[in-house]
C-alpha cells in the first residue's frame, strides 16, 4: 500500500462507493422500519431486519448479473429482496403501503459524520460522483438529504449492470471522458475496490468498522492492495492534497 | 398561456435545456475561436464562424436521429460539424492541436447572467437536472464554471438518443421515477418545448431575443402555448414561487 500523491496517479475523478461507504444503511434502515412498523404494533429486532435485508443484497443483483431478469433498478431489486425476508420477521401480514414506503428507507439514509465535508474538500481539486449500485433517484434523494455535492450521478442504472460488473466502473469514466486510471475508486469494501482496479481504476480504502454494527465485520483494513488507506473521507481529502 | 401555480401542476422536476437557454453559445464560441486562431494568423468574422458551426448542429445530430451512425457523444458530433465548415473559413490547414482545443469551446460558455442565481432559488422548491443535447462530461464542465447546482445530469448521453426524439425526454423523467407531468420542461426554444409536450411534460419558455445576436432569430415570446411564460431563469422562479 502507497501513498502516492494525486499528482502522480494524475487522477482527475474521484467515484465513490455509497452503502457503507458514505452512509450508514444499517442504523438508517432499522430506524426507518422502527418509525414505519412499531405503530402498527410490530416489535422487532431492528438491526437484525436491517441486516437480513441487506443480506439479499447480493442474491437479488445475481437475479440481474447472471441474466435471470433483465436490469431493473435497486428500488426493484430492494423490494424483491425485502419480499422474500417477510416471512421471517412475522411481517407477512403488513399492509403493502407501509411496505410500498419501508422500501424507501434507503432514501433516508445519513452519512457518516466525516463525509460531507470530506466531499466538500476533495470537490475542490477533483470530479466527484457515486458509482453505486443505487439508482439515480436514490442517489439525488440521497445527496440532498446529506449535502453530497456530486457533479454527476454515475453507477449502475447508467451502466444497466451491477458492480462488480467491468462495465460499471468503465461507464463512469467513459462518461467522462477519462481513461481508468485517471478515476480512483473509493469504497469501504475490498471486493468492489478489486474489480475497479481490474478494470484499470485506482483504488482507495475507507475504514467503516461499524458499518455492520459494534463487533461486526465492518472493514477496519482492506483486504487487498490499495493506492490509498484512509480513516475517512476527511482523511482521504488530506492525503490527496485537498484541504477542507 | 396560463401561469398556474407549481402547486396546481404538482411539478416536481425541472429539466433545463443548456445551449441558448442557460448559456450563451455564440460569446462563448466566438471567444474561445478567436482566443485559439487569432494567435495563428487566422482573422474571421468570429461570431459568424459560431453561427456556422451551431447552424450544422441539426444536420449532425441528424445522422444519428435518422439512424445513419450510431450515437455518439455531442462532442463527436461538435467535431464532424466543425471538419464541415472549415474549408468555409479558410482553416483546412489549422493545426490538429488547435482543432482539438477548439472543439472544447462548448465546455467553456458562460452563463447568461439570471442563471446561476435562479437555479439556485428553483433548487429549493425543485429537483433541477439538464436535459441537453450535451454529453455528460461537457455538461459538469459547463455546470462546475457557472456554479450550476444541479442534482444529476440526464438528457441525450442517459437516453442513447438527441432531443426532440421522446426518449431523451422520458428517459430523464424515469430516472426520478417521476411521471412526464410532474416534470418541466425549460427552453427557449419552442421546438424543444412542442416536443416536450407531445410526452406529457410542462413547459416554460424563457426569452434568450441574443441567442443568436442582436437582431438574430432569438425566441422572444414562445410559438406554442406552454405553461409558463418567463423573461429569464429568475423570473421562472418568481413565477413558480421559490425565492431567491
Amino acid at each position: 500500500m502507497s501513498d502516492a500523491t494525486p499528482l502522480n496517479l494524475n487522477v482527475k475523478a474521484l467515484f465513490f462507493d455509497v452503502f457503507g461507504t458514505l452512509v450508514d444503511w444499517r442504523g438508517g434502515v432499522a430506524r426507518e422500519a422502527e418509525a414505519l412498523l412499531a405503530p402498527l404494533g410490530y416489535r422487532l429486532d431492528w438491526p437484525a431486519f436491517a441486516d437480513a435485508w441487506r443480506g439479499e443484497y447480493q442474491t437479488g443483483m445475481e437475479e440481474v448479473r447472471s441474466g435471470r431478469i433483465a436490469f431493473a433498478k435497486l428500488d426493484l431489486i430492494h423490494r424483491r429482496n425485502l419480499d422474500r425476508i417477510l416471512p421471517r420477521f412475522g411481517l407477512g401480514g403488513a399492509p403493502e403501503a407501509a411496505l410500498g414506503e419501508l422500501n424507501l428507507a434507503w432514501r433516508r439514509l445519513d452519512a457518516w459524520p466525516d463525509v460531507a465535508a470530506g466531499l466538500g474538500a476533495l470537490r475542490e481539486a477533483f470530479l466527484i460522483a457515486p458509482v453505486s449500485n443505487g439508482n439515480i433517484s436514490l442517489l439525488v434523494a440521497l445527496a440532498r438529504r446529506n449535502g453530497f455535492p456530486f457533479d454527476a450521478i454515475l453507477g449502475a442504472e447508467i451502466a444497466c449492470a451491477y458492480k462488480p460488473a467491468p462495465e460499471v466502473y468503465l461507464s463512469a469514466a467513459a462518461a467522462l471522458d477519462l481513461p481508468p486510471s485517471a478515476c480512483l475508486m473509493v469504497a469501504a469494501h475490498s471486493d468492489d475496490l478489486a474489480a475497479a482496479a481490474a478494470c484499470g481504476l485506482r483504488t482507495a480504502h475507507i475504514a467503516r468498522p461499524l458499518e455492520f454494527g459494534p463487533g461486526g465485520k465492518g472493514e477496519r483494513a482492506p483486504e487487498i492492495q490499495t493506492d490509498f488507506v484512509a480513516a475517512d473521507i476527511s482523511d482521504l481529502a488530506r492525503r490527496l492534497g485537498a484541504t477542507e
